[in-house]
Parts: C-alpha cells; structure tokens; sequence
C-alpha cells in the first residue's frame, strides 16, 4: 500500500481553524489523535486539571532508540480582534504567507513534525520508536500540559531518548538558531507593611514607600553577573509597584511590587531567593518597616551541553536551508524546561517574529522546509 | 425680655442629626440660619458651586471692631458604617459623651461659638459687630467655601477685624493648644514614562520603574529643613506609586507616583516645585526616561504672630480650663489659610482625637467649656 505524503501545510491550516485558545482544547488534539492513529501509532490522551495532552508513540520501547518530538497546540488569545485584517482562526493563505493565531507558534511545528514522523515509520520504519508528545497547556500555566504528560510516561515506564521542541527559534531567516538551553525564570513579590497616617503627621505612621522604592531601585541597579560561555548575563526586572491609595492626606499602611528575573547557568532559583531575601532585610531593618517576599520559579536555567542531538540537528538543518545555526540559550522560557529533566533536549523550528502579534503569519515555504528538516533528522538519527 | 441662653449641647446634638457630608448641606446651615436670624443677626446664604455657606453678622460695621468666628458644618463620610456602635447620625448620649459624625470635627465648635455669640449679643450688645462665617465645604475641595464667603464678603466691603477658627485644636486635653498658623501643603504628582517590553529582553525596553523608585527614595530621604522657630521641619510623604501591571512577564510603559509635602515658612510652593523638578530631572537625565510633573497647592504655609488676638484667646482658655495654650503650626491645613489673607486669625476648639474616625466623639463637658470660653473671649475682645 503506498500513501501520499502528509502535507505539513494543509495540517497547520486546518490545526489553525481550531480555536484552541489555552485551555480549550478546540479539536486540535483531537485531529491529531485521529491521524496519528491512522498512521498506526498509539495514541493516548492524557487529560489533567482541566488540559488535554496527547500521546503518541510508533515502535515498540525495548526496541533501539527512541526519538520524541514536543510541541503545543494551544494558542494565547486573539487580543484586540479588531486589529487584524484576517479571520484569526481563517487560516487563509495568500501569496504564500498562511495567516493566523498559532500559525508560527506553534501548530506549524506540529505539523511539520507529525508528517515528517508519519511519512518516516510509513516509508522507512526504523529498529526502534517515535514518540509526539503534545501539549494543550504551554502558553498558559504549563501546570498541567507537558509536565503531566512527563509524569504519565514515568508511571507507564515510557521513555525517550532524545528530544526535540519544535517552538519557532530561528530570529531572521530559517536556521539561524537554535536553542541548546535557555535561562530561568522567576518572580518575586513583595509586600512592604507599615503603620497607615496623615501624611501631616508622618512621624505617627510608618510609611512602607520610600523602603520599597529603596529596594526596587537597589535591586534594578544591581549587576548579578557578566554572562557565562554559552549564557547572556542574568536580567531584573521591576514589573510592577502599587499602592493604591487615592488620598494624598494619607500615608499607606501597604505597597506591593514584583520583580522578575531570567538567570543564567551562575544561579539557581535558591541562590536569588537568598539574594533577594538579604537585601530585603537589610532595607526592612534600615527603614523599620516589615517585608513579606513569596516566590514563584517558572523554571531552573537548564542546558544541554553541545553534543550528538545539537550536532544531529545543526547537520540537517544546514544540509536543508544552508545556514549554520548558531547554539543559543537566549529567550524566554519553553517546555524544555521540564523535557531537559528526562533526556538531552533541544529545540528548533521556524521563524518566530510574529509570535503572539495580530495578523501572526508564517511563509508556507518555511513549513515544507520545517518537515524536510525533521524527516533528515529522522532519518539520520535512526541510519 | 429675657432669653434662655442657648443650650450648646442641644444645638450640638441637633446639627450631628443633619446628615451633612460634604457638599450635601443636609439642613445644619437652615437651622442655624434660623437661630441667628430669630437672635438678630443678618444672614445671607452664599452658595456657589452646588455648595453652601452661611454668613451672619450682628451690629453694623460701621461702629467699633468686628470680631469673626469660621467654621464648617459638613462632614466627612461615614466610612464602614458596620464599624460603628451607634447611629452616626443619632446624636446619642451616654455617659456624658455625645456620639455622632461630625461631633468633634466641628459641629460641637460651631455650636459652641453660635450660642455664645447669640447670648453674648442679647445680654451685652458690644459696641461692634460680631460675625460668624460658616460653610458646607471644609472637608471637600474647600473651592466653594471660606473662598467664597470671603470672596463675597470683599464684593460687599463687608471686613472682620480679627478672626478666630473653632477647629479642634487640642491634642490631649481641653485648652492645651491653639494654633497661630500652619505649614503650607502642596501635591506632586509624577509621571515616568518609557517603552513596554518582554521581561526577558529587558535591553530592548526602557523600564520607567528603577527610575521612579530611585526619585522617591531620593525625595524621601531628602531633609529639607530643620524647623524654624514657630515651626516644626518640612516633611515630604511619598503617598502612593502604581503601575497596574499584572503580567509578569512585561515591562510596563508608565509609572506613576505622588507625594504630599507639609511645608514652613522656609519654603514657598514655587520653591518646592522648582526643588522637585531639578530632583526629577537629575534621575530622567541618569536612566534616560522621560517624567512629567503636576502639582496641586493647597495652601502656602502662614503666620499669625503672636500678638493681641492670640494674647486674648490664651487669657480666656487659662481663665475657663486653668491650662495655658501651647501656640502651635502643628497639623494639617484648615480654613484659616484663607481666612489669613483677610485679617489676623487664630484657632481654638476642643479635643480632636476621634475626628473623622468611627464612633466619633466628644465629652459634653467640653461644649460647654468651649462655650464658656468663646463668651469670655467676646467679652474681653468688646471690653
Ligand atoms: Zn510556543
Ligand atoms: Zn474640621
């Protein structure tokens, strides 16, 4: 029996009218269970918390390797709906462009990864194992999306080897970049307590502003290191402060801020918990006022140190488009995060400039190439 | 004929009864309208902008000195009515203590000089005039209230030689205080503006936060002056920053921040704006952030010196309580700040512990005291 090729742009189209805008699953998963499933993989849906997940694996595990590949199929929300000059779920393609929310981000990874997985175990099945784990809950929480499906295998025994996250990577053109690690990811809050006053009588009340000022601005004018070899330094930023208080004649009893850090391979969320808390105390006992900190990590700064999968992946990408990818950490933060406690992870996909944005567009070309790249690592990683 | 003197309590308890919160005049100015006029006094209602006052003079002011009395009859708002134990609006008594809104602040004060002048008027008509200038607009913008009544009485060439202000005045107990000027009080209101952006590429974003929290600790810690001789230091209270940016992950645009300063007779306002605004530009100019300022001048800071009025106002207190008078420009701004461009002024009341607080408050004992104390002053200043 021989079957026609998937085609990657047809998929992504027909993802992209599946309004699955974080959590609803919106029929996505549901189209790839089905085709998945024809295919002759396994498939199973691993719902947590309100999310749907798929699972799919092709080959048995105690057979060879096995290669995964993670994506999502969920979508941040439309925004300002009158901005855009297309349906955002139309999927409408015109001059080769294919339009719409999650067109880059990233149902176009998705599909170029399930068709290059199909059309490999149909044409060239390998001595060992394809998985596609892919997640309905990576641009919301992520409570409930690629780390349940992460905690389902570890139960079930299921394994993979090796990983690749097909989030677009590439800034400019296609293969310029991939991503071997990435920083962390964490946010302090703060909450500074005084003693609420007239603001005539300031020497009755305890006023919280001047020390939270002191600490956001000691914190945002403080270096925490220079970068390390493959990392860009580590960054602060103060996100938000509020007071709320409409009197002028009134000193706060309260003010609360958030800062927000992405560090390097230098730190660890506890080590900046530390930080964060000794320089809180030392401006809490200077201006007598009582601080509160709570903490939340997104993620640990993981990194893949250069090596089979990297050079596996920079090879066909380069044999494919002719570009060189350069090995980055930088950006925000992916699912990697949880992948890299499994197995060796690294990502790559297409260009990701319209992310998130109104009218997010992605050039069909760069979708045929996505699969053509995928299907070469396929092939070169099971040869 | 003879009249019974007036009952300060009564006329206390029946003001607290009209639920006067500013600018609703809620009866309290129509009923002492018609006790002063029925005592023969001259009242003209002069409202402006939806607001009520009251004017009322006895005698002409043709012959000899016309001595003044200020006060306001709204109220501030009730605030968690739950939190109360009695009506707000009741009047009640218990254990010689009267309870109600506006109680202390100042309808007891308002009480106080009304009946005192009425007796004062009936049973030793001076050789002058006596003028009580009462408004609805204390507690609000104060736009609409002494301003108008003086700015009607300049219209009419109606003049007050010397004028006293019943506003609690007393921090501890009756007759400890009396208030010969005040600090001035002016607004700052900020605006730090930069450009918005993703936390984790803080290098491409201007984030207006570090420079806004460093301007307020800066103005914060700044000590403007050590006092004068009649005055205690200027103070500066940060009030109140917000930024209202609930994402984590972005760098807002804008900022903003207020502060409130109480300023002596070291500054004007136009001095602590120019100060602020060279403050404001060093910390733009150093984070390279664009900050806008607008500022709001309640009141310039003001000054009776020590002198007859103030002379006569400690001789009565001493008389009726047996306490001497600190003479104080301690606290916050109140009418006298207009009342001063006119003639000299002073301010006397009662004991002000619980204005504008729940289950507001005040001994019965008091009003009387206060009473007795206002007719002795009438009696000294016409003798
Ligand atoms: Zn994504
Ligand atoms: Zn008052």
């Amino acid at each position: 029996m021989t079957h026609q090729p998937i085609d990657p742009v047809k998929l992504t189209a027909d993802l992209v009218k599946c309004a699955s805008v974080t959590p609803v699953e919106g029929g996505a998963l549901v189209l790839l269970d089905k085709l998945l499933s024809g295919a002759g993989f396994t498939c199973t849906r691993v719902d947590r918390g309100g999310v749907s997940n798929l699972f799919a694996r092709w080959g048995q595990g105690a057979n060879g390797r096995t290669f995964g590949f993670n994506g999502h199929t969920d979508v941040v929300p439309v925004g300002d709906a009158d901005a855009w000059t297309v349906d955002p779920f139309g999927a409408e393609i015109k001059d080769g462009i294919l339009y719409g929310r999650g067109s880059t981000d990233m149902k176009s990874g998705v599909a170029a990864f399930a068709a290059a997985a199909i059309d490999f175990v149909r044409n060239s099945p390998p001595d060992g194992s394809v998985v596609l784990a892919i997640t309905g809950d990576e641009e919301g929480d992520a409570l409930d999306g690629t780390t349940a499906l992460l905690d389902w295998m570890d139960a079930q025994g299921e394994r993979i080897d090796h990983c690749l996250v097909g989030e677009p990577t590439c800034p400019n053109e296609m293969g310029d970049m991939m991503k071997i690690g990435r920083r962390g990811s964490m946010t302090a809050f703060f909450t500074a307590t005084g003693v609420q006053g007239h603001s005539a009588y300031p020497h009755r009340a305890k006023n919280p502003l001047p020390a939270m000022a002191q600490l956001m601005a000691t914190l945002a004018a403080h270096t925490l290191d220079e970068g390390t070899e493959h990392f860009d330094p580590t960054t602060l930023a103060v996100t938000t402060i509020d007071t709320g208080n409409p009197a002028n004649n009134v000193i706060p009893a309260q003010c609360k801020a958030t800062v927000n850090i992405r560090f390097n391979d230098t730190w660890t969320s506890t080590a900046l918990t530390n930080w964060l808390k000794r320089e809180m105390d030392g401006v809490a006992s200077l201006f007598d006022i009582s601080f509160d900190m709570r903490t939340k990590v997104s993620g640990e700064s993981f990194f893949t140190p250069p090596g089979e999968l990297s050079t596996l992946i920079a090879k066909s990408v380069k044999a494919e488009t002719g570009v060189e990818p350069v090995m980055s950490t930088s950006g925000g933060t992916s699912d990697a995060r949880f992948v890299k406690s499994h197995c060796p992870v690294v990502e790559f996909g297409l260009v990701g400039k319209t992310m998130h944005q109104v009218d997010e567009h992605v050039e069909v070309a760069q979708i045929e190439q996505l699969k053509s790249i995928y299907s070469r690592i396929l092939t070169d990683y099971f040869a």
